[in-house]
């Protein structure tokens, strides 16, 4: 199989930007992107594209993909939109490695940009979500925090998780994007301001729900026989595995799993030959808290309903074993949606490069990281294992 | 590289569907081109799915490919929204070629689905209109058949095209459309009519639209080396291009040209070793009679600007030397935005294994055929050439 490597990485900071529109946020990923690439690329050589994006600002509804390109100067390559809600730049991410291995192309960008901030917040909170099962679930009056709410309260019940547990997720991934210039939400919290915080939906508090936020976040990819030409720090792609899944939790047999994380990470390993016990440092979707105790236990990181025992063991803090979030996650960092995915790319080339902004936030020594990244409640998910160096 | 051959095809009959939602819609397409499948499919082999829509029914804004698979029993697969406008199944067909090229499949099932008569006809217009150009094209207040009809008269004034021209585009296409059951419009016209009807946008008359249409269309895909185990007259994907420009026409330095869809043939007649001069049928993309002489131009039938010199030839009529739209076209036969494409690539495949519905619209002993897709008023655009037999 045609080998591919991530040359370069580039992200904006995620927050809420009233003076930035989709167009600039799209331009200055793109841009710490081309300079990422150590050795230069002249955009010229990027033959494709995947832009992921949910909303496309409420105003673009159609070909926004040339919409974006077109302001980096990237006209007429082959490029389209990916949407798949929150996973929509992992699966961009994934095509793009399709693509290279397919021998369409040499040099492939898949990227993502979100304005979530432009709506008032009542409007904001209906165009979300509608990334869930709009007839079944959504008119029942079911909204993202409601339904991760559920599932949280099902998984208590069932395996012992508690809203500590939950608390701990929040304190660890405040404390990393507390290093992390780029986070939206770049201060710590304590157990106590995270499990005293306003009510969202029982069990969560504020503190257990990533925030709306704008961004953009692009990774550029190449064949992997020419990486080095680029870089002398390639990152491979060693694994890719998405998957699907019911989009209303009621079709579901057991709500405290997502089936498509287990069967995207499954693929993944199976793909890059390596297991659970292989990775050093992962990026994955916590967009509330009881989602990163779901990818625990996806990834096989933990047992199935096991997940809260890392967080009992600190294994999952940057001085930990399997160091998860070191960017702050979607809780701290933020989770501008379409960006997301390529913006956890973005995180683990830093990790594995041992580039990361911040000293402190470095994982020490990691070769093998993995992304993973879930649409809308686990309806879609994408996993991506990379390796600097071959 | 890895041979790619559809192996089975369904598209709905396009046209206003008020008790047909887009689910429903789908599941027909797809059960169709399972059916269609000679020798029989076990579903659970689909291991890729790309599916193309632009407004998702105005209700389901995100993760709607899984939502579609769902109703069709594809659970749990790897399956994405492809949204490039109106070339967004065009666009979910090349990415299926790629994924089965690339090695992470065997089969993969490219579709699209788009409802369009649902909302008033004043909401459809403006939710169509902005997959131009919003900020610096719709805003100025300008829409899809302003923007053709402006193309359409710089056309006449620098090459001499007609009104008349015009009119034989809907003429012929409606000639067509008449003979395909699944036609929206399928009834014929004559030159009179389409030059007296109510005028729409100088130079263009009712007759010059395509209409706005409910409908889907599904393509089934498969490694080369395996076709012949599912039909014994698998049709083979040979060349795949596509190519994007500018949303708004100001920006392009000719509008008298589609600079994506000329890159996307070159590319694909590239990639298949073959010229204009080789390909039988074409379905091109008339969402405006203007555009199927603008893609005479782009596919290398004629020479730039000599375009309506096919029409006076008769060269594209079903008697012609390349019968172009012998479906009727999206003129004739209905434009459901994210259905356009896999819609055209059904009938390229039902001419070429020469099983075209009705006998009368069968070109005779078509090897040869190619399938135009643009996206809005060009920036994006789709260009694939299939032959049957290897």
């Amino acid at each position: 199989m045609t080998q591919v490597a991530v040359i370069g990485v580039g992200q904006t900071k995620f927050g809420v930007f009233p003076d930035k529109g989709m167009k600039e946020l799209f331009h200055e990923a793109f841009q710490e992107a081309m300079a990422d690439v150590e050795k230069g690329l002249d955009p010229k050589d990027i033959q494709e594209a995947y832009i992921g994006t949910l909303g496309t600002g409420g105003a673009q509804l159609g070909n926004f993909a040339p919409l974006m390109l077109e302001q980096v100067g990237l006209e007429h390559i082959s490029a389209r939109r990916v949407e798949n809600a929150c996973a929509s730049s992992g699966y961009g991410f994934r095509d793009a490695v399709l693509a290279i291995r397919s021998g369409a192309c040499r040099i492939a960008l898949a990227g993502g940009v979100e304005k979530m901030t432009d709506l008032p917040r009542e409007r904001n909170r209906y165009w979300l979500g509608v990334s869930g099962d709009v007839e079944w679930e959504r008119l029942a009056g079911t909204n993202f925090p409601g339904i991760y709410a559920m599932i949280a309260r099902r998984h208590m019940h069932e395996h012992g998780t508690t809203r500590e547990h939950l608390a701990m997720v929040a304190v660890k991934n405040h404390r990393n994007g507390a290093l992390n210039p780029k986070a939206q939400l770049g201060f710590e919290i304590t157990i106590e301001q995270a499990l005293n915080a306003p009510l969202l939906a029982h069990p969560f508090g504020l503190f257990d729900s990533c925030p709306t936020s704008d961004g953009a976040s692009v990774a550029i990819l190449c064949r992997g026989d020419l990486a080095r030409g680029f870089t002398d720090k390639p990152v491979y792609v060693l694994g890719s595995g998405t998957a699907t899944d019911h989009l209303a939790v009621y079709e579901r047999k057991d709500i405290t799993r997502l089936l498509a994380a287990e069967k995207a990470a499954q693929q993944a390993y199976q793909e890059a030959g390596l297991g659970p016990q292989d990775v050093d440092v992962a990026e994955v979707h916590d967009c509330f808290t009881i989602a990163e105790i779901l990818a625990y236990e996806a990834l096989g990181f933990a047992e199935l309903g096991k997940g809260w025992r890392l967080l009992e063991e600190g294994a999952t803090s940057l001085e930990g074993r399997i160091p998860v979030n070191p960017s702050g996650g979607l809780k701290s960092k933020g989770h501008p949606i379409g960006a997301t995915g390529t913006g956890q790319i973005y995180e683990v080339v830093h990790q594995l490069r041992g580039d990361a902004v911040k000293p402190e936030r470095q994982v020490k020594g990691a070769t093998v990281g993995i992304a993973h990244n879930v649409g809308g409640s686990g309806g879609t998910a994408a996993v991506h294992i990379l390796r600097i160096g071959e």
